[in-house]
């Protein structure tokens, strides 16, 4: 007899038993789940069998692609240039794609950016643009090129076009106890990634207390999976490896951390979020053919800055997207909660750690973030840290500052965020913001089977 | 904050991730997926999950516990003595239920016998009870234990009642590659076998090409477990390793094995459906309190075909569930399909092999078995294996015969036959027909985490 085509079932079986990756039976597992064909139990059995075996680089190739074929890819290509992109793996209080993609616009790249909600702890950029009035993140696809070309950017949230079978996938695996499994994760992100219809993209893998890969071995591996599958995928691709044990910048919430990011426009800003941007933007620019090297990028970054060439691109954005421009200019404009609970040192030394995750839960407990996916948030709301990792403090010093709506109710929150102060005597070892830079030379093979 | 109870994903992620084993968890989720709290995408992924990782012996325990406790326990208390049960994991030409139930109760043991229907390669004891004209396989459960009370013994179909959450999740194993992993099989075995209301059980762990476990290794480990589980779930438990690489006896099909099965009963039989009879039944008489060792228990075996009491117990059996009891002396009134298609040896020589799943197969393809749920199978066909290896032929001499409806339609099949036929110079190496016993002194602790 000749061999009978592999069932559904024996699909799942060899990834179950660790054969060599099959690329074709991926694809085809894919398409089946969006037939009907393959039922979501067999679909969350094959997600835990690949759990414990991995995917080969190809295999997870043919599973971003099949995930990106499920919907809409954006056609961008009346847009000239090579269309770059920026993804960060989440973290608390990074809000730097709000002055990045204004800023690398700015310097000649266009940034078709598709961004996310926040869930959980971490933020999302969709929901601090929404806290400016007016401003619309979900725009048809034709609307989005039209505004990439003239603008130079666009900034909109995730559409049920872009990779369908990413979201019935990811939906099982959140209740299935598969996300955390690099292969998989790798697809999700470059799937909607290379859906927008860019030409290279820029990598922001979080780690530390606040990511979602809370171990550098892990951020590491998920940096280089991400950069080996997107190469092969025909992208050019740069990770940077950035710390996430501290929120970034100053602010944690949505309209504050607008704001933050027009400051970084405006030429001021934190120090972490201002060297992030630039860092990122860096890259951005060298892979956009803008820049030949990095440290030519940042210069005309900064200059970008200098000049208002960025701030004026944001506002071009915002008002193309619907929005109120004068936000840019006018971080007053922006809604921010009246009340105010200080948290203060309890002692005097130097702050050693604060921890991200802690007050990425307590802005979310504020309502500046949401921990199911259909919740709304309070644009107004959120939390100033006012001292970061190495800052000294005396007794009864302000720590962090919550913006609340309803003072007593916040109280408990606000034990929290104490609770997420450690202080010291010493100071803590200095950490830099970027950890490592990954390329297509600097990976290595996958570890997956075949 | 108090530890919040496990959330069911997070007893997902445990079992992922190995942690240690956590009967109380496989109680809740068994629940959870019987009250639709858990959805069948989330069984999968554990059901994967633990294909990898494996359960304790106590988590075994408590997943038979929970599916056992999904339905209906018989309680057959109003039946005095130790009520005895055989199950075997499944074979070729198995016939041996339908003798042994009678000839051990004959001998004073009560035996609550629910069984199986054929699927795949392998036969099913109700399909077979089935071919005598009349026979209920379906009886409620106060019908069920009122004959084991009167007669000694009854042979029934599984129940819509019985382990509801077994069913439930045999079907999710069944299309999610989750069915060859010993902890399921044990626990899905165990919780039809316990929801009979037996003291004790002997298991028939067949290996060998017509077994479910094709490997000695591997049939092994399913004994041992089932041995400690068993005994752990507070039954006496003895398993045997018995040979399943030939099909059984000579029969293969459904009323020609009810026949060869009463042929065993008259004091006939081919010698190795006998032996596996008065093996299994003397582990019955033993743990039933009726023999202490079981060369005593295999004298009183043969003493109750000798004397015909054995043939008795059937033919009351077969009248209390509806049967005609005539056909356990006069076989001939058991159908049996007209045409016959003889496969001849193709050289002198000797049998060095029959390959029973390919003549399980090719009696599956003539209609005799299924290899779907909902298909019903033809009564009247089936195969006698005439040739077993060792056996001496000549060119020309049958091997086996074809009992069919029609001729030409079977012809292809005939050939299958006959390709699974081995003949070689010399004869094979003598393969005994139990090749191990295994109590609850003789078995090893579980690999399982936990």
């Amino acid at each position: 007899m000749p061999a009978a085509p592999a069932t559904l079932v024996e699909i799942i079986a060899a990834k179950r038993d660790g054969a060599p990756g099959d690329p074709a039976a991926i694809e085809r597992l894919v398409a089946a789940l969006m037939s009907g064909e393959l039922a979501d139990y067999q679909m969350a059995a094959w997600l835990m069998a690949v759990f414990f075996r991995g995917l080969s680089d190809a295999e997870t190739v043919a599973l971003t692609d099949a995930m990106l074929r499920s919907g809409q890819v954006l056609d961008l290509s009346r847009v000239p240039g090579i269309k770059v992109d920026k993804h960060s793996t989440g973290g608390v209080g990074d809000k730097v794609s709000i002055c990045l993609a204004p800023l690398v616009a700015a310097c000649g790249v266009p940034v078709p950016m598709v961004c996310g909600r926040g869930l959980g702890h971490t933020g999302g950029t969709v929901d601090k643009l929404e806290a400016i009035e007016g401003f619309r993140a979900q725009l048809d696809a034709s609307d989005f090129a039209a505004i990439v070309e003239r603008v130079g950017c666009c900034m909109i949230g995730q559409t049920a076009e872009i990779a369908p079978a990413d979201k019935r996938m990811y939906a099982l695996r959140d209740v299935t106890a598969t996300v955390e499994c690099i292969p998989l994760i790798v697809a999700s992100i470059l799937s909607k990634k290379l859906a927008e219809g860019i030409d290279a993209l820029v990598l922001d893998v979080k780690v530390g207390r606040g990511a979602f890969m809370k171990d550098a071995g892990a951020a590491r591996a998920l940096a280089e999976a991400l950069v080996r599958v997107g190469t092969r995928a025909g992208k050019k691709v740069v990770a940077l490896l950035t710390d996430m044990d501290a929120p970034m910048g100053v602010a944690v919430g949505n309209a504050i951390e607008t704001a933050e990011a027009f400051d970084v426009l405006a030429g001021g800003g934190p120090a972490d979020v201002v060297e992030c941007t630039l860092a990122l933007g860096a890259e951005m620019l060298v892979l956009g053919g803008k820049a030949t090297d990095t440290a030519g990028a940042r210069a005309a970054l900064r200059a970008a800055i200098a000049s208002g060439a960025g701030a004026r691109v944001a506002e071009r954005m915002i008002e193309a997207q619907g929005g109120d421009p004068r936000v840019v200019a006018d971080r007053a404009r922006l809604a921010r909660a009246a009340e105010a609970i200080v948290v203060v040192a309890p002692r005097d030394g130097t702050v050693a750690r604060v921890d991200a995750l802690a007050v990425g839960l307590a802005a979310v407990a504020m309502g500046a973030g949401r921990s199911r996916a259909d919740q709304p948030v309070d644009p107004a709301v959120g939390i100033l840290v006012e001292k970061r990792p190495g800052d000294g403090v005396r007794a009864g010093e302000p720590l962090a500052r919550l913006l609340v709506r309803d003072r007593s109710a916040a109280l408990p929150i606000a034990e929290r965020v104490r609770a997420a102060f450690t202080i010291d005597d010493a100071p803590p070892a200095p950490r830099p913001l970027v950890l490592d830079r990954i390329d297509d030379r600097s990976s290595t093979p996958a570890a997956g089977s075949g």
